[in-house]
């Protein structure tokens, strides 16, 4: 099939074009951020979405077997010979009607995406499946990337998959103990700089730009082509039909940014005929999109978003000296990188922004791992947002909600523990200790 | 389909047969292990293997999703309104050409299966899958368990989903702070008892026959008929083709017993022609299998095992106070409950057992991390146990070989870190500390 891909610059007053085996990541000419483009016209695609699902059966396929390329048609960028891929996507919609009861939705209402079933434990493997096989097409013979977390993690685990050197930048923050463990496991060389996160990523970008390393930073586009997948994903598993509701925790906003084109081009594609609203939910000690959405009115408007307000916020936070803080630390971010092409999904979805209170994810997250499959805090910002979205009468008990939870419950078992041993919401959960005697161990389970 | 399931008891001086609507695990006559028998003669089974592939295309429908149940013709014991599933079973076989390389394999010859990549998070979920579907059968409405670890977060989580009460007995020795976290997480009332592992199962079977609950242990024949599909969904991946060897970890030896069942089924149904060479591997700190096969020569000898061997061995293990010793938390067991049906799957498979020290389990694992999706430290314990068979000249470069890997590299990450971190083994990679200084970092990338 003819590959069309090419990258173009956001900003319309720009809309620079380039080449899809540039490692570029952001816009030469102007600097904002570059999306991948297709012309859909010359695309070979299935009549019908449920062809898509018959590719499962061929088990030993490895690109029929990817939950990502499966849907290749829909992220055609680079021949078959140069896609990487684990395995991702295996991935479980799961209908819960526990939660649906607990939060007032109707039976048969309420799904969760568990993204966590990904190799490296985070929805991060769909977008990193798709970013390595554009390193691939580019030649890379190595890469980097900085990060506190999952995508540390997912960087790793496809270097060495496709024989990548790798190095791992680290600041001397916080991190959470399972997440770093990763990036050791896999293998890649990790480098822990005496400085915080901005330092990090300013060296990462110079070392790359110096030693020619191909950098997967959160700016890649090429990782949002693949994060788009966890849309085809739940919408198959719903048998084809789209929800009323999609809801995501907001941090560097890829996913929600992907989200939004997901849809809209299987829409101009008349694959489906319509699109789910988007939430998309902060943390509110990392709240940059919710301030500027809602306190700032910002909007996408056409790609001619309000630039100084972002600037002066940002100015703001440097003048201040703020860092973002919220037990979500997968969201724990203030100047998101994809803040532009997420204002465009809302606009595409009819979305919102909410921001929420720490407690108020640490029960949500309790919540999952008490009726469903479990997932990391930051993930159950989407419950915690459904929660607040029903309450305050956005979302009816009626209507259909997807929420993506983006990483696995042992990717942050210290929270856990201490929620539950400490007592520390309200579906905490200690162990009872008893002595070695049948009377009084039938009293407590009778109790 | 017609449901032609009973139990039997394994001691062919007794041979009581029972309805499989019974919970009684052991036989009431003899005290010996039951099995899950069936009358194949009756059984509507696929003309091809390949038909249960066909299944997954099914994404929407819940036994065709999950791993366990496409497959359910071949555990065909209760109806289909009773089958408990939580879309367990999507794991992935990875054909590993860089470990086969590490380990003197030919290319294309090393497979891996990660069973880490269960809800749960271990191969547990195959087998509470089946025995919840049991428990519903039998119309349990509460459950509990005695586990340090991987059980009793499988147990736990299968019992909020088909809304089950669980309790989970854990005694006060080590247990990994991963798992302990997956009990409360999925909302499980936890019991510390103040005593060790053999008071939690004593007191958990007291508990469970006095108040009529329904007990998960490892004696469980249901949960072995789950565990076979591991097997189905190896040779699915290989294109149906039997591997030429499986090896497994072996701890309470559940796994190799129902490998052994499962291959023993399928080459009597005619769907496979030839039963592959099955290598369990114990840790050497709790080597009670390979010390009674290798050194005492018990076999199964159509039934009639040598008990003696065993009693004078477990009565020696109570003189001496031996507990089992192994950073292999998962396979730390003494008395392994399975063990003369593994001895049957040892007979069935031509099958061979060897211990190992934990160096090489901990290097073993770090293999899989470094070149693989990573797995917990008993998990490595089959690789470990290839490079073994492979340098004493057992397992030729050119046979095909499957290696299970039981558990999530997240259920342990401490062991991780700190083999990294405290250099404990021959692929340590630890973090390297450098100054926020351009040049510097370049020069140790460069190294
Ligand atoms: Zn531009
Ligand atoms: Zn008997």
């Amino acid at each position: 099939m003819a590959i069309t891909a090419y990258q173009k610059c956001i900003n319309p007053d720009c809309g620079a074009e380039f080449d899809r085996t540039e490692a570029i990541f952001k816009c030469p000419k102007c600097g904002d951020l570059l999306d991948i483009q297709y012309d859909w016209s010359k695309a070979k695609l299935p009549e019908k979405m449920e062809d898509f699902s018959k590719r499962w059966a061929n088990r030993n396929q490895r690109l029929d077997f990817s939950g990502v390329w499966r849907f290749r048609e829909l992220l055609n960028f680079c021949e078959d010979e140069h896609k990487v891929t684990i395995g991702e996507g295996q991935t479980i919609l799961q209908q819960n009607d526990f939660i649906a009861k607990e939060l007032g939705m109707d039976k048969g209402n309420v799904h969760l995406q568990y993204e966590g079933l990904n190799p490296s434990g985070s929805f991060k493997d769909n977008g990193m499946t798709a970013a390595f096989s554009h390193a691939s097409l580019v030649g890379a013979k190595s890469c980097a990337c900085a990060s506190t977390g999952n995508t540390s993690a997912a960087v790793s685990l496809y270097a060495h998959s496709c024989g990548m050197k790798c190095t791992v930048f680290i600041g001397q923050g916080r991190i959470a103990f399972g997440k770093l463990s990763q990036a050791m496991d896999y293998g890649a060389q990790t480098i822990q700089i005496a400085g915080d996160f901005d330092d990090c990523m300013k060296q990462v970008q110079d070392v790359c730009s110096k030693l020619n390393i191909y950098l997967l930073n959160s700016l890649n586009p090429f990782r949002l082509e693949g994060q788009k997948t966890i849309m085809y994903r739940i919408i198959e598993s719903l048998n084809w039909q789209v929800p009323d509701w999609i809801i995501v925790p907001g941090g560097n906003l890829g996913n929600s940014s992907s989200f939004g084109k997901a849809f809209k081009e299987l829409k101009d594609l008349g694959l489906i005929d319509r699109i789910p609203c988007l939430a998309i939910i902060n943390a509110c000690g990392a709240d940059t999109l919710s301030y500027l959405v809602n306190q700032r009115g910002l909007k996408w408007n056409s790609g001619w978003v309000e630039s100084k307000e972002i600037n002066s916020l940002y100015a703001d936070f440097t003048a201040k000296k703020f860092s973002p803080h919220t037990i979500a630390s997968a969201i724990e971010i203030s100047r998101p990188v994809n803040l532009k092409k997420c204002l465009r999904s809302i606009e595409i979805c009819d979305g919102l922004v909410i921001d929420l209170p720490d407690e108020e994810i640490k029960d949500a997250k309790a919540m999952v791992g008490k009726y469903g499959l479990g997932c990391e805090p930051a993930s159950a910002a989407s419950v915690a947002g459904l929660r607040r979205l029903v309450q305050d009468g956005t979302i009816d008990p009626g209507e259909k909600v997807a929420c993506v939870l983006t990483g696995h419950a042992l990717k942050d078992p210290d929270l856990t523990v201490n929620y539950h041993t400490k007592r520390e919401g309200v579906l905490s959960n200690p162990p009872v200790e008893v002595p070695n005697d049948l009377d009084k161990i039938i009293d407590i389970i009778k109790a």
